[in-house]
Formats: C-alpha cells, sequence, structure tokens
C-alpha cells in the first residue's frame, strides 16, 4: 500500500478525527490547539550530507512548519526515538543539540521525549501551537491571489546531484541541510489568508491539495515561479525542479486580492484562484493541466531528472 | 547506551524543557497543556498473543494513560506509523480499528497521523490533555499515603509464560491483550493527590521515581501490595511479580490521610512517605531496601522468572 492508501484507509476507520490539514486541531478554552506529528528515518530521509545536528533540528524545522502552515504560534515540540543497540552516541548527541537548536529557534519548549530499541534510527517528532483563526486547505476562495514564499528547487537539486554521486554548490547545499520554517509569516497570514499549506512534498502537489480540499481551480503562471537562481543555472528544467521540490517548508497562501498591502514580509504572487476544479499552469500561450510531480516514500515514484 | 542513559543525555543538551515526568506540560492560556508521546516498536512490544487491534488500542491506552498520570483531561490522540513495504492491509486495517476503538473509549479525538516507510512497524503515539492542578512526581510530601488502583501481575506474568511457549490462563491474559489506562480516576485524584504516576515499568521503579523526583523516602509493607489473585495461584514470587510487573497502566498515587475520604472509587493503602530517601518494603519484621525490578528494552534487563 502507498503512504496515500494507507493514510485514507485510516482516515475510513476514524469516527472522530481531524485529520487532513497540515496540523490537527481541538478547541481548547478560548483557542486552537493545533498538533502535528511528523516521523524522520534515517535510512530515506537522511542524506549522508546532513550531520545528525541539522537532521534534529530539521525534524523540529517540518514539525514547526506545519503549525505555521495552519496559522498557529508554536508552543512546543516532543519527540520519540528509535535506536539501534549500536548507534554510537556522538550521533545521538548531535541529534539532541540539533533538536535544542530548533527549539530554540523557533522559541518552542521540549515538552515530551520517549526513546526504544528499533532495527534503525528513527526520529518522530510532534509540534503544538496554538491558533486564533486557521488557515485551512478547504479554505481557499475564487478570486485570492496564489502566492508563495522564498525560492524553490534547492532541496531536490542537492538530492538528485547527491544520487548522481556529483559536488553539490554550497549555495544549494544550504538550504537542503538547514531548511526554516516560516513560522513569523505563518501568524501573520492567519489574520489576512484564506488558505496556506507548507510546501513538504513539492509545489506541486500542494497546489492539488488546496485545490482538491477547497473544490477551486488554481491557475498559475509559469513565468512567475519563484526558481532560486543557482538552481536555474544548472538544471535543465527548472521549473520542473521548482514544482517537484519537496522539503522546502516555504508556505503557499491563498489571499484576498485587498489584503496584499498588509503583508510585511516578501512573497511571490504566481497564480489565481477560480471557479471549477483543478490545478492549470500556464506556459506561454498555452493553458496546462499540471502533473503531480514529486515522489511518495513507500513507491520510490517518479524521479524528476537533472 | 541504555535508554535511561540516551534520555539523560539528551535533557543535558536541551535548554528549555519540561522533561521527566509522564508528560510534559506549557502553559495555555489558563491550564496546563499536556503533552505525551509513546513509541511502540512491533517486534519487541508486541507478543503475538495480541491482535494488530489491541496493539492498536494499547498505544492509545498507552498514551492516555500518562496524561491520567498527570492528573489532566485526555483531549486528542495523534501518531505516526512506520511500515515495511510488505505489511498487508489487514494488519494495517487491525491497527486503526485498534486506535478507534481507544479513541472512542477514552473520549479523544484523533488529530494527527503520519505514515512512514520503515524496517520493522513502529506505532508512536501521542496524547494532548488539558490540566489544572497537575500531579507531578516530584509532590510527594511525607505524611502522605501511597496508594494504588487495581490489581498487579498479570501482564508481567503474561509475557513470562509466553517467553515460556507456556499457556496463558485466559484471565491473565485479559489484562495484558486489553489494559485499560485510569483516566477518569487521574481526573478525580487531580482534586486530592499529591503526587501520581502511571505503571509502565512495575512497581518497584515507580516508586523509585517519586523517591527520587520528591526526595523522601517512601516505605510500603509487603502483605498491602494488591496482587492479582490468579498470578498469585500460579507463581512462585507473587510479591516480585507484582512489584516488577510493567504496562499496568495502574495508578500510583500519594495523598494527605484527610483527603482519602473524598476519593470515590477502589483503591489500595500500601505504604506512606517518610523523610528520606529511598523506597523501603516491609517483609514480616524486617525493613529492606527495595531493588528496582524489571526490565529496560536496550539491555533485556533482568527477566525476573516464574
Amino acid at each position: 500500500m502507498r503512504e496515500s492508501e494507507i493514510i485514507r484507509m485510516f482516515i475510513e476507520e476514524f469516527d472522530n478525527h481531524a485529520l487532513g490539514d497540515d496540523a490537527g486541531f481541538v478547541r481548547f478554552n478560548d483557542s486552537w490547539l493545533l498538533v502535528t506529528s511528523d516521523m524522520l528515518v534515517w535510512r530515506t530521509d537522511v542524506p549522508d550530507f546532513m550531520t545528525p545536528e541539522e537532521a534534529g533540528k530539521k525534524v523540529v524545522t517540518m514539525n514547526v512548519s506545519d503549525i505555521a502552515a495552519m496559522g498557529g504560534l508554536p508552543l512546543a515540540f516532543f519527540f520519540s526515538l528509535g535506536v539501534p543497540e549500536n548507534t554510537d552516541e556522538k550521533t545521538l548527541r548531535g541529534i539532541a543539540k540539533g533538536i535544542n537548536k530548533g527549539a530554540k529557534e523557533y522559541g518552542v519548549k521540549i515538552v515530551s521525549g520517549d526513546t526504544n530499541e528499533a532495527r534503525e534510527i528513527i526520529i518522530d517528532g510532534g509540534a503544538i501551537g496554538r491558533g486564533s483563526r486557521l488557515l485551512l486547505r478547504s479554505n481557499a476562495k475564487p478570486g485570492d491571489l496564489v502566492c508563495v514564499t522564498g525560492e524553490l528547487g534547492r532541496p531536490l537539486t542537492a538530492l538528485l546531484l547527491w544520487l548522481k554521486g556529483e559536488e553539490i554548490p554550497p549555495k544549494i547545499l544550504e538550504k537542503a541541510k538547514n531548511p526554516k520554517a516560516r513560522e513569523r509569516e505563518g501568524i501573520e497570514l492567519s489574520n489576512y489568508a484564506n488558505s496556506a499549506i507548507d510546501i513538504s512534498d513539492g509545489l506541486s502537489k500542494e497546489l492539488w491539495e488546496i485545490a482538491r480540499s477547497s473544490n477551486v481551480r488554481i491557475v498559475i503562471d509559469e513565468d512567475k515561479i519563484p526558481v532560486n537562481e543557482e538552481v536555474r543555472e544548472i538544471v535543465k528544467d527548472p521549473i520542473k525542479i521548482a514544482l517537484a521540490s519537496g522539503e522546502e517548508f516555504e508556505l503557499v497562501f491563498t489571499i484576498p486580492k485587498e489584503n496584499l498591502g498588509n503583508i510585511s514580509f516578501d512573497f511571490t504572487i504566481i497564480g489565481r484562484v477560480e471557479e471549477g476544479e483543478g490545478v492549470y499552469i500556464k506556459r506561454e500561450d498555452k493553458m496546462e493541466r499540471l502533473p503531480i510531480l514529486g515522489w511518495e516514500h513507500l513507491k520510490g515514484g517518479d524521479y524528476v531528472n537533472l
């Protein structure tokens, strides 16, 4: 079974759940309490260009990013470790230092930790946050502009170069080793945007998530996609890479035009929300239905080539 | 490194944490927000007498129990799965059904789920809850009575019989397959008790946790330990089994004598809290320092024999 099939089957079985967005939520006093968990399996998720410290920090980033994508204030981080018996202390201490670094950077308290013997190193992290107005995937409205923070393409470019055994330019490697969650941007957007999602699986997949959940059509403009400059210089099809690159932790959001002036940070308008269904991309004069580019862990998926 | 050493090292590295109790906590509006996570590794934690459904439910129970031991109201459950590629759908669906059953039994909403490819089946669960007055391990006071809910010994007896390949009597198997968290008792105790802990690693270990964290001496009476009747009939040293048996999910609590009359559920007084240090057990006329009986996953530990 593919990961998405497994999750669908679990949702079928559950009577009372809040699954299907970046983080789950329950009412808590007068706020929304947000909860997310995200597992890092060392063997498949940590390329050897990453240090244990970078991997530890990344687990915090992945989870804080999910809280940010809901428009929440991250409050706390927690984790469970799976540790093979022969794991050296240096690796474990590096992971601990990285978790601490991430927790400091995002201002979250570490509230729970658990360790277990396992066949491979697994760091399952989670975060909780508080929200007032939530940025659900299902709330994009026709007329909204579609925007994205930052520049795209570096994490996938780094991964593809690494898989080929080629040298990775430092500026490209930087984001693959040390991605950042957009936690301040998420909080600000909670006042003005209609929907948001973080780019963990690639822009094309995230756009489809919003379009499907909100029952809208999304139309983006190929020329507007903010591809990183270094990526543009070295890859054959920079747009494809930017659409497929995951673990960016940038935010994609949809926002009414009249609220744009309230946003204090940099972002790029890449398209708009319309009535209808699906995700479309304008290339020169043609309009094409956008395929989902990227991969799912269980299947290996369709790797995009350099 | 042993599990306890790994956790100690992580705590050394962390600047801002709330580790060291059953669940972590952060202030949230006017309440305490409680968070816990607990990982189940199929190969080591799920004996083959358990069904996938029972294992799924147990993960909910383990985590709800940690919230209960803090005196909190459980609100939500979340999980991440590690799944080998060849896992059959029946097993996964069983796990899903079990999680749903647990969530219904304890009245918690399922708020986050994540799945990943891994070398073995791992269910990392977590729970969040709300507390007003927390039952910390570190708050036992000299003069308190030491009490425990339920009866002890069945989970370890079942495990030892299973390891020997012997038949497990149904009444003993029952608690090993389907343990229950004491979530109502925990909420009630939050008004009256000074400290509490759930029995996940065995009564002797939990008593040591309270004594060390609270800087007190605990003295228990061997004759008062509530050993399950079936266990008493078939094992050589029932007291040893009751002291070592983990995954009971009973609550050990310390409470001022004058508050005992307020408690509406059944429990057993097994000893008292005094000034001093350590955990002692009265056997007939002798007083002995109580060793920690039980095991830690990474080392195999000292199994108690039947």
